[in-house]
């Protein structure tokens, strides 16, 4: 390996290295509370070599939504989740989403910091692109999904597919981030369990309110 | 009108124009980034002036998501939404809490971190108790609506109204808070209109993805 291969593969060690600090200060401290301050010293780096990273601290907590994308995009996307009859993947997919969102809360909620503000660096900026093509990886998943259970006569034959797999995925993200503040109060409240309350979810994406 | 009831009157009055205030610093600052300094300057009173009604900002914000509540329960309660058919009343419903969301952001924004973040005040508090009330309120309303779908054939009967209503209300609460970042995004990619999003969106929560 050449002296050139070594110094960027190094460089990209660094890098992760800033985001694996990075994720641990925005997890304590919220990403409004934190500070390029608080991410050097957890890094036990300088400022000024944080800057030769990333141009801030929203452009480092976008690069850890990027980080969140790619680890549910496998988790998705793996062999064993694409056998199988329609309805078990619709429900293997449905799963993957809430044990993502329960095995990796701190890059659900970078995602869902970029998915409620928007972003804020510019348009073709390299982490925007590779944001864009992840976010096709996926919708192109779910699209082919819904196509599959129209062709077997599961979905309904009007929807169309595109929308419904946007606003599928609006109602999902939504349900997921308000789960876990309240999944103890309801289990409490009405005395269902937590399995439970994900499950009328899943019934009522499946079969809505209104009979056919 | 005797000595105590107009001081009871000035001092509620008062408290009021603090809340006017933090909402125009939290409408602008965020919630995390808003001090109490920033909230007494823009209510021209001392700090310690402000702690005479309020234990600290987090208070304040709750105060402000009850007034959103109650300005949503006007808004979906009042007489005329009453009436008409099913399908109307039903409409009317998932209307008002768009246009609640689009006229009043900031105090969706306050009950929307109550949702995700929890309560810190302890159980017992006033304004607890008066948010425990408000929730009982909406939550009935929304449940006798279920009932009344059942009674009418239109509901499917084998969901129970109370599980059907907390999975919905969370289903379309998460849609409401992703919308705003999204709908520009989504109608120049897909070509179709916020008003066409939120009608799909309907559609789906009334009818599922799936054929019955």
């Amino acid at each position: 390996m050449g002296v050139l291969e070594r110094k960027e593969r190094e460089k990209e060690q660094r890098r992760q290295d800033i985001l694996d600090a990075a994720l641990t200060v925005f997890a304590r401290k919220g990403m409004d509370q934190a500070t390029m301050d608080d991410v050097a010293e957890a890094a036990e780096l300088s400022k000024a070599t944080l800057y030769l990273y990333f141009s801030g601290k929203e452009e480092m907590y976008f690069a850890l939504h990027l980080r969140g994308q790619e680890i549910f995009y496998r988790m998705v996307a793996r062999p064993g989740k694409t056998v199988g009859s329609f309805n078990e993947k619709f429900l293997a997919y449905l799963n993957t989403l809430v044990a993502f969102q329960q095995k990796y809360p701190d890059y659900f909620e970078a995602s869902f910091h970029f998915l409620t503000r928007g972003i804020s660096l510019e348009k073709n900026h390299v982490l925007v692109k590779q944001h864009n093509e992840n976010n096709r990886l996926f919708m192109n998943l779910w699209i082919a999904l819904i196509q599959e259970g129209k062709g077997v006569g599961i979905i309904r034959e009007e929807l169309d597919e595109v929308t419904a797999a946007i606003v599928f995925w609006m109602q999902f993200t939504g349900f997921l981030k308000i789960y876990p503040a309240l999944k103890n109060n309801i289990k409490k409240q009405y005395g269902f369990s937590n399995q439970e309350l994900v499950q009328k979810f899943f019934d009522l994406i499946q079969f809505g309110l209104f009979k056919k």
